[in-house]
């Protein structure tokens, strides 16, 4: 297996975009990271697409062969995966795993999802596909509850507060207010998430992600040849994957997602690091509540400690461990195939310095992980400059 | 790169299976694929699943964690790959890339749709989403209509005439009568084709395959491992994937996939052989019309000789190059994403001896060909036993 370098990222505005198609974002994404990498685009020779559900959303299937075409690089192996909002993730899995083994020597990935030409229950109703469909979403059940559920159960293992919660959304934005891409810019208060609108207890409307639109990519090689593009190479160090349960009700313990404690495992296992190495890190905060599991199950904090760590600042930009300096999920927005390339492109900006007003100081190892549906499966990424 | 081995093969009946959901058919074939390998399933270390539209035809996306879930194999990294009709055929690829780069030692590849549970205008509906949405779909084009165009110009351009296009159906039938798992196990006649119902000049009811449910699976290990689980070892000894434009009307020529040119190209240059080395040949023929396209883009005949070739029965079981004998897409029946892995399967059936009374006399090296929508996507598989 080959060392891999990132060494081009893309990505559009995240938000609602009704004036760019499902093709004009993915080509936009794809266009800026070819000359992020400053390639011309003819040396690629794989392409590898995450799209959770663009036949529900815009009426398009075959999403490989579309970017191939709408790139103009008709011919070249073009393979879309999916796997519910971790189909980002999983396609640069893919597309690591072909440039490692010497399958393909240049690769780029996309993720993409427009979510807002469908009314917003048909959103809500495409996004509970990634549940069980006879035993979960069938009956009702749709993310939030799901979610509901899960925080629920969280606050009664272990005193997680609902204050607690809201100021995972109060980082994030305050994150997002920096970040040019992102789908919401203002700073919100611990208040703002209180008083906001009731979604499914003891989750509000300020715990959710939102229904974004857009495309993210990012462009890969050997890293032997990744000096020939960029003199800030980043290596991708570790990958994991895992799957769980499709339902909720078939698992022991719903505070702690399998997938994500596998994943995580397998990346840290290959990148030869425990969690406290880790400078920098975008996780699947969907919810709230997301955040808090993850930050436990990735191992920065002990389990049933992540909600307090939240509210000492410990994730904060400047704390010790800065988690989703992009505003996460949850302000930089989700268009749910685009999240997991998305969060390769922030750690990449982390690490070469380039992340502005929410730069992370000394930013070296920082670490990617995205799941599907209520944590079925998990994608983990390692990444560190050289 | 490591040589690899089908060890395993299962399938469902194909065929409008109302007493069956989309999680039944795909776990029936896994299981009758671990039965044939004769492993205990716990050696699966890595899972891929072909699935054009799961999210429209049954509601539910985050197919592999489903797969994963449904086989009792949680924890498994499992990966749907979407390439419309090619699900199966990239699919298959992406596992046969995955064992011979040493990542996975083995895996099972699914292949999977269930297309009854909606009305049949919807089905349609749901398989256009593979053309092209903005330029083709959106004005109504189905794929009848474009492989009615496609039938047409071949007419024009090389006299192919509407009673050699009856003879794929013919032909195909009569081997799909020979095949339990076939949709349609009736023969048929030249005539019942020109007396069938008119669908978009001047291809007629019995010139299409139909909307089926079904799934099929096969499982995928070193070489070098499988003679301990069998002494019929078939090797994978060619891979191709290509891709070329969505739209029908971005193409130079319509009478020939470029797509299926490059990646059949791709894996004969890797398995070292010529067109005329190949014993017997699963191909796409979701029409008639595509049938002759590929035996021609495959190199087996000329191009403009595909038509003369089925009149002659030179793809007949006992010709020269047998074409389909499960029945193809028309006969044995088009569960879309099922389709490319159960190809494989009667590939290897065939090359076991195991075809019973549709078996090709000493077959040797066999190849699969499946086309996504109008053949903007492709993967070409050829094995060989050993």
């Amino acid at each position: 297996m080959r060392d891999v370098a990132v060494i081009g990222i893309g990505l559009t505005k995240f938000g609602e975009l009704w004036e760019k198609s499902f093709r004009d974002l993915i080509t936009e994404a794809g266009i800026k990271a070819i000359e992020d990498a400053g390639i011309s685009g003819r040396e690629i020779d794989g392409i590898y697409v995450g799209s959770m559900s663009a036949g529900r959303f815009v009426g398009q299937e075959h999403v490989g062969a579309l970017v191939a075409d709408s790139a103009g690089l008709t011919g070249v192996p073009s393979t879309r995966v999916e796997s519910a909002c971790a189909s980002g993730g999983l396609a640069f899995r893919q597309a690591y795993l072909a440039v490692a083994s010497g399958i393909h020597d240049m690769v780029v990935v996309g993720g993409v999802e427009k979510m807002t030409d469908v009314v917003s229950t048909e959103a809500t109703n495409t996004l509970a596909t990634a549940a069980d469909q006879e035993w979960e979403s069938f009956f009702g059940a749709t993310f939030p509850a799901l979610y509901a559920l899960i925080a629920t159960r969280h606050m009664y293992e272990y005193g997680t507060t609902r204050e607690q919660l809201a100021q995972v959304a109060v980082k994030n934005h305050a994150n997002g207010a920096l970040n040019p891409n992102a789908h919401f810019r203002r700073k919100i208060s611990v208040d703002d998430v209180l008083n906001s609108s009731p979604v499914a207890y003891p989750l509000r409307l300020l715990d959710c992600s939102p229904v974004s639109d857009g495309a993210a990519a990012v462009i890969l090689c050997p890293l032997k040849d990744a000096k020939k593009y960029t003199d800030k190479i980043v290596k991708i160090i570790g990958s994991g994957q895992a799957s769980d349960t499709l339902a909720l009700h078939s698992r022991d313990d719903i505070c702690t997602f399998k997938s994500t404690v596998l994943a995580s495992k397998m990346a840290y296992k290959q990148a030869k690091i425990k969690p406290k190495d880790i400078d920098v890190a975008e996780v699947h905060d969907c919810f709230t509540i997301a955040e808090i599991l993850a930050t436990e199950d990735l191992g920065f904090f002990k389990k049933g400690e992540g909600s307090k760590a939240v509210e000492e600042g410990l994730t904060e930009i400047n704390g010790t461990i800065p988690i989703n300096t992009s505003g996460g999920l949850k302000a930089k927005g989700h268009p749910v195939g685009a999240t997991g390339v998305a969060q390769i492109a922030e750690i990449v900006m982390q690490l070469r310095g380039e992340a502005d007003r929410r730069q992370v100081k000394d930013a070296e190892i920082g670490l990617t992980h995205n799941i599907g549906g209520s944590g079925a499966s998990c994608a983990v990424h390692i990444l560190e400059v050289v």
